[in-house]
């Protein structure tokens, strides 16, 4: 592409260096915003905002505050957690309405070949979370992948010394699907259709 | 979908509001630069550029400076301008490097039902051009719709009083299709193979 101003042209650069938004695309967003500087204000100003966002202490979900407004909802039941892999699953799931319990990010699965150990994702905090509250269910809700199966399977082991129940989705969502982008139905039931998963003596 | 965060919320909103990108694609790319934040930045820098990108005052192309690159290259033909409907097509047609004169960017076609009429164009501006420079050539290339049409032969009739040429890209971009998106052989060979518009006396 030929650009008559390199500011037009650092515009269209900086677009398109986002996940999926390829040059054309970046340069129709480029001359969009150029048209209605409201939206390049509103898009400035929310970068801006950025450095303040935070994750919640109790379950690594973004938020505003120290503790996010689904911590925070004191109608939502303490003793059930749900553990997922990103914030994109807890939104996935809120949609569904089916789950009034509380959330654990882990911030992604055990993936040797990615170099991700259970080390780099929050599985401790999750530990001392069940460890020190009264939690009688871990719902995992993670992707049906390999990585997702080895990341259950390494926190049911961990957690096996605690009195607390480990339950997976149905296996409603499609195997080797990514989970956020199942539909609301199917992620609703898996979640109403839970199972348990090995038990204590399988484990042992 | 439900947000934990009010930022991330406006974050979302602030993509989701540009052509192209829906609410999941606006989350993906949120998401993307909370853990990418040079992209922010990036993005925040070029934007706060955008107040300093002006129109080249011959041309009407986007430019840094008061005339564009393509205005000031003096190697360019003076006495042949190449009229356009905006700067994608400027572009479109800088990328098959058959055209080696000026541009003229009109900033739309006529379009009475969106209430664009020839004064919100840059019409007599190019009228200006040609009646006080010694220009030999327009080649008309605008999008061949309804709307294209329309403009071209206005500014044929406006143009009609003046010693100029007034030639049509050749018909090889689909009818009705958009200029922008024809590829650069069909382009560039439209170009090459102009042929001429009405002859006056047909105009009068």
């Amino acid at each position: 592409m030929n650009f008559s101003s390199k500011k037009l042209e650092h515009l269209v650069e900086s677009f398109s260096a986002l996940p999926g938004i390829g040059k054309k695309s970046a340069l129709r967003v480029a001359l969009h915003i150029l048209e209605h500087n409201t939206k390049a204000e509103k898009i400035a100003q929310s970068i801006s905002e950025i450095p303040s966002i935070k994750t919640c202490k109790h379950c690594f979900n973004l938020s505003d505050t120290d503790v996010c407004s689904i911590c925070n909802t004191f109608s939502r039941k303490n003793d059930i957690i749900c553990v997922v892999e990103g914030i994109r699953d807890v939104m996935a799931i809120e949609d569904t309405k089916q789950f009034n319990g509380k959330y654990h990010v882990l911030g992604g699965t055990i993936s040797p070949l990615d170099g991700i150990g259970p080390s780099d994702l929050n599985i401790d905090a999750l530990y001392e979370r069940v460890k020190n509250n009264d939690v009688k269910e871990i719902i995992m809700a993670v992707s049906p992948t390999v990585e997702g199966e080895t990341t259950i399977f390494y926190i049911s082991k961990k957690l096996k010394s605690l009195d607390v129940k480990i339950t997976i989705i149905a296996r409603g969502v499609s195997f080797g699907g990514e989970l956020e982008y199942a539909d609301e139905l199917t992620l609703g039931r898996s979640i109403m259709s839970r199972l348990p998963y090995f038990s204590k003596e399988e484990l042992a």
